[in-house]
């Protein structure tokens, strides 16, 4: 699977997944069907039209140069999923991101890494417990991945800069935010790496959240939630991480701080009870010998779905999300053609296809 | 089984119970092979001979009116564990404890149960979770036991005033430790009730109090451990609780605080996390149907050991318990025999038979 792309090539897959309703599940079934992003483009208009909609515009030549030339600027590289220096966790995932944009020691993203995530307004305790975790966690040769939030993950790359941190944005790899983490930025980006599946220049709005946390969780074996409200983000990164096959650890708290319910929770839950970094590397002991999964083995061209079908599929959709398997079974059709209508609706802007194998009237 | 004891065999059953080397184990072997207390006193000496000590000297009549006079004088009343009025949880463990001091009311001791334990140290927020717990679990119909310690058994007691809590002493029911607590057993034995397996006017010494654990957990359905250090009594008393069939939960705590070592650790090795009384109720819950095994399926008189098997038995015995039923498979000869043979031993001063179905060379 592993090549590098052509100047055109990667042109071609920055033009697909930049085009509006492409995301990730979107990109990864077309280049199923089309073989290269080239051929994916082409027939990109034909796809949306049969999904219910004539004018879909792909994103612009021009578009792609701009983008191409800030992230230069930036010193940043744009690595596709099908290339060599992609990081191998992530290419394993279901989809994996099309691209990233990678900023600094690009190398970090294929080392063992573990993901340390937690509370934004964190406790003086739960910082420095995450800042203590990432240290030790690094001195046994894992390098440590968090989002540049305030509180828990900035702790955790502070920790982590000796050794070895990841940054991963949801806005685009310049998109410092808080502001207030210049500093720890710029270190993370001479001694470490930043890393987004965003375009350069882009500030982070609410949707990049939940496709940053999956990059967070992708590039790492484990996730250790330090402090977490209930319904708080990290949870979700820790549920992304279980979905994702990682190793999921949780550092407990009373009853009494509102900031451990979540972390409680999740240990309820079967996650593994978190001290200290011999609880993490325990648990990636346990790992040993797992491998990723190769995605290539379920590859095959789908066959095209036809009006009746793409419009039983279309009548089973609702605003709730539903799996995409659940479809299958509602259409009895075959699974590759039922995923090839749901393409063609979501570039139409009818649905949209989430990672995780959900799906979801728009 | 259930019956009232006669004067006589109460007088009987207690000279048993204070004769040196009889713990709990011994008495229940005695009461198994002989029947009665009477028949197992009169055996005494002569089986104490054969383990190899000739001059057993059984507890004296005087000391047994002593007791009685001492117990009445307090308005507390001993139950045999034969007797219907014996608690049906402690009755069914194995052994039961011979006998009991209650003071107060005694029908709580036969109500729905839970235990809360935990550090004498305990910090004010662990005194407050734990004095909260168990006026919402009280509120629910819960009857709490402690152990009239400092700090979480204190705030447990308090929290259950209202509604019914039990204090096991490692004492006499009239040892009142510490001092400070004299309000607070003043009012247990008024509106809750106190209980010892001790004779009143005992000054607890620390080998009381695995005896007062176990009767602790014995009466209680699930044990809840809140702030406990590594290598806490509170933490034995979690163990005798899984070994006699009871829900262990356990309260989480930060990893920077030290009294969360041993309730982190608990819950690491499998107890239910515990943040508030729905845990409980929900543990409880799990175990509806849950009857106490009847021991009397079990009984039955044991075959009497030959000098050659007494002999064997001796010789596999180290000061490292180890379990009867390992020293059983050494031997190669039938378990009732090497039971009787290791009460004989005890009697003599020579191991001691551990409840939890462990011996140790004295």
């Amino acid at each position: 699977m592993s090549r590098v792309l052509t100047d055109a090539e990667r042109r071609d897959w920055l033009k697909l997944a930049r085009t509006e309703n492409v995301g990730p599940v979107t990109f990864d079934q077309l280049l199923q069907r089309f073989g290269t992003a080239t051929e994916a483009l082409a027939a990109l208009p034909g796809l949306a039209a049969r999904g219910g909609r004539s004018s879909l515009k792909l994103a612009s030549s021009a578009q792609v140069d701009r983008e191409l030339a800030d992230g230069a600027a930036l010193g940043a590289t744009l690595i596709a999923s099908c290339e060599a220096a992609f990081p191998q966790a992530l290419a394993a995932l279901d989809p994996p991101p099309p691209l990233i944009w990678a900023r600094g020691r690009v190398e970090l993203l294929d080392q063992p890494s573990v993901a340390i995530v937690g509370a934004r307004v964190a406790s003086a305790a739960g910082q420095r417990f995450a800042r203590g975790l990432a240290a030790e966690l690094g001195q046994a040769g894992q390098v440590i991945v968090s989002g540049l939030a305030r509180g828990i993950d900035a702790a955790a790359h502070e920790g982590s800069l000796p050794t070895g941190t990841v940054a991963v944005l949801g806005g685009g790899v310049d998109d410092i935010y808080p502001p207030e983490h210049r500093n720890l930025y710029a270190r993370i980006a001479e001694t470490g790496c930043v890393v987004s599946e965003s375009e350069p220049g882009r500030t982070a709005v609410a949707r990049d959240f939940p496709r940053r946390n999956r990059i967070i969780s992708g590039l790492s074996r484990a996730v250790v939630v330090v402090e977490a409200e209930l319904r708080s983000g990290s949870l979700i990164t820790a549920r992304l991480a279980a979905e994702q096959g990682r190793e999921v650890l949780a550092v407990p708290g009373s009853p009494l701080d509102p900031r451990a319910k979540g972390t409680n929770d999740l240990i309820r839950q079967g996650a593994a009870l978190c001290e200290g970094a011999e609880d993490v590397l325990r648990a990636l002991e346990s790992l040993r010998g797992f491998r990723e999964p190769d995605r290539e083995a379920f590859r095959g061209a789908p066959p095209e779905p036809d009006d009746a079908l793409r419009a039983q599929v279309a009548a089973l959709l609702s605003p709730t999300p539903v799996s995409r398997d659940e479809i299958v079974r509602a259409t009895g059709a075959p699974a590759p053609a039922v995923f090839a209508a749901l393409v063609e609706l979501s570039l139409a802007g009818r649905c949209e296809l989430l990672p995780g194998g959900m799906v979801a009237q728009e």
